[in-house]
């Protein structure tokens, strides 16, 4: 089974990448399943809207995760729970909240669950995510090929994670950075595992945004309105191709993407 | 010019990362200049020793450059102002504290400037890393070849960096995450950028520490004694390659080098 | 009822203050129940003794409340679960860790429960101590005079409790931040309110540490061995005085108390 | 000398509040001088105005300090060079943002400058203040009158500060924290100190905010639109007054005043 993820889609700039270079790997890979991280979907990067689930949904993502912009764009109260919309959100996210955390389809013979959480260091405060995928594995079938999206800044947390997780699920991609690492690989010959899948959006400006408004911010520390960069047409797609082993839950093979139009 | 510039070596493995795999590539490409992040160099992957700075002069690391760890170990007090040692450390760090923030060494008729910065966010509390390098930039003279080290944890604060310097310098190496990014490339023809380079030293812990005790941290939020990893002889070594103009301060070419044991 | 709080008790100095004037406010006071933070009771400031446990005791405090440093004296795994100590810790720590969140404590026909908890806020990455205190409030009978001891940086944090939990607890009293508010108030005419109690312990340093030692942290950001000020014999007392009804669970009065030695 | 320092004042009901109790607080004492953060008085509490400059002017305010939200409306462009209007912002802020840092006023024979400085910890990416004082005492004449607003969130870097600072300043005024410390006290038989000043706004709210509003965002952790809370016409007036040695630059007296009306 050959799944893809796309890493945090950013403005319709990001959009824009994945209508134009989704159909060109999907002529070269047979996918049995498409995940995305479309927390930045939205036209001015937070949070997700119903055109751009509409469009990621018309262009074959199966599935769609979020991150700690989930509630950014007022969209999401009316889509999140709508049943023909495969989007989940953080599972470390009060329960209160609406929307599921995890999500599984049935392919074939076989299940896939694509998991959500976030991470607490240098985030928000959320909830452990270490407890939480642990209150999820209880309830999932140990049978699942188990994608988990963990949404968090620290490079320690996540790895940390994959490693907590390894033999466990089947994969353990990281988001949020917006720059995707160059450390796939598989861990303990079983859980496909990469620190940051990446950004899929503007290329020139600064994680998706403009560098102009970025620098000035960093610069003068003073409150600065920050636009998804749209001065450029050219885009970045970041994702990973994980091949997953028929007989059994583990990874086989983890292969990153960069493109650059 | 070609300069080889290792990502944060991080304690005995860390060393032992540089011996073994160095010596292989010096023999596979002519480095006029070598810059090594070693402020994980330490035994336990806090600061630097004197010891360390041996091992890594011996085989040939030109200079050293530090980060957030600087000061961890008592041996920085005795070796950072030592001429015959070429240490740097931030430049962003109160000047109070001994310690060059750049070093310019003479290579034929060609001057080398290596600039190390800490960033701001989510770091501990230093002072801005843009006015640093404005005041440093008006004191180097334009024709050198400046290569910073910009030590920071947001890849948004390390790529707003790289767009500022895009033109007025001829790097910008990102360190102190310890995961190589996969975004190595050329801003505005002109200036070699990375966001992380990675790090030197046990592959199978976390960002070089043993695994089991920052997975308890994480999980329990209790205080844990954190040591190097040093259960396993597995290193990996993350570094880049740039390769500089003769006629001109840009570079020409930049390529990371993620080699694993 | 007449219950006292004793606010973060800071090494030998802050027992010996307790030693030396909760007798003479015993003579003047017909305490019905004494509870003190002793997070800091440790000879170093960091965590709890057998031995700090003793004296507290020994002197009459009937419950011992924590918070963020917990864990930082070994003793701490020998005592917390013991049915002798009071101790309490934060309920939004790990479920693994041992200790209760909670105690309720038996006096004449009334229950007195109280309650720890950790703010998130600038803290460690804790749980969300607003749903941790929904599911306690869910256990707990209406009839108990409920005290809970929020545990916390931020003053936002602290007043949101205190409003969140207004009509539903005795009291809120606020720890951590060492320094005593002078916002001591009921809330709706019913919980006893306070944004921090503050620190009983040597009153010439920096929250009970070594000035010079926390300046030269401030002024070098460089690692510094932090000790418990002990140059001083000159002690503060902080604590509060809250007097609860008798026909139900609402506060009648608050009063701070402040006392230097 | 006799100075009234009011703590942070928040939107049009702490204008209000200022505007009923400081002719009665003028009655009773006699004031040399008075000062008033204003970081928040614009009617969102996010910034300052031409209109609360003008309301505060015109009620006696002689100099105005700021914080962290000192940029927040777009008005402070307009006002903070004017000379006729005595608005300082932090020193700490990057030079290349307008405005002045300290303010020096003739009263008699004597001076009176105040300096406004915002802290590090837990607060966004400012430069060193203790860096930041050094540099101005070398300029300030040593026998002026020396008012620090120091615009910070930990205790323990604002004592820290008033321990630096202390025989070198008249007083070191905590701010930001919008809760009232019960600390106020000379150091050193020199400078009168005090923790935080505390805020002059909405009695109700949650540190002069709507309470609903924050409680969703501390409960849910979503983005929530917070307003200055008006729904109550109940204030509080905090403040300081510090009497100050005629023949010296010692503070004799400092006193805190928290009024509700
Ligand atoms: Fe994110
Ligand atoms: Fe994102
Ligand atoms: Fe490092
Ligand atoms: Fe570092
Ligand atoms: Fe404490
Ligand atoms: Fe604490
Ligand atoms: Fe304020
Ligand atoms: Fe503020």
């Amino acid at each position: 089974m050959k799944i893809l993820f796309i890493g945090d889609i950013v403005g319709n700039l990001g959009l824009k990448a994945v209508s134009e270079y989704l159909p060109y790997l999907k002529d070269k890979n047979q996918f049995d399943f498409i995940i995305a991280n479309a927390e930045n979907s939205a036209p001015n990067g937070r949070g997700i809207t119903k055109q751009a689930v509409s469009v990621l949904t018309n262009i074959g993502v199966n599935t769609l995760t979020m991150g700690n912009h989930t509630w950014d764009h007022d969209d999401i109260y009316e889509i999140i729970d709508k049943k023909n919309y495969n989007i989940i959100r953080p599972a470390n996210y009060p329960t209160a909240l609406p929307g599921r955390s995890y999500i599984t389809v049935k392919l074939g013979n076989k299940n896939v669950t694509v998991i959500n959480l976030c991470g607490q260091t240098f985030m928000d405060s959320f909830n452990c995510p270490f407890a939480a995928i642990d209150d999820l594995l209880a309830k999932i079938p140990k049978d699942h090929y188990i994608i988990v999206d963990f949404h968090a800044e620290a490079t320690s947390e996540k790895i940390a994670m994959g490693r907590y997780l390894a033999g466990k699920v089947s994969a353990v991609f990281g988001t949020h950075t917006h720059v995707q690492t160059s450390d796939a690989q598989l861990i303990k010959e079983h859980t496909g595992y990469i620190t940051d899948v990446g950004m899929t959006g503007c290329r020139s400006g600064v994680i998706g945004m403009e560098a102009e408004a970025v620098l000035k911010r960093f610069r003068l520390k003073i409150p600065v309105k920050i636009n998804v960069d749209s001065n450029s047409s050219s885009w970045q797609f970041s994702a990973v191709i994980i091949e997953l082993a028929k007989g059994s839950t583990s990874a086989r093979e983890i292969k990153s993407i960069y493109e650059v139009s």
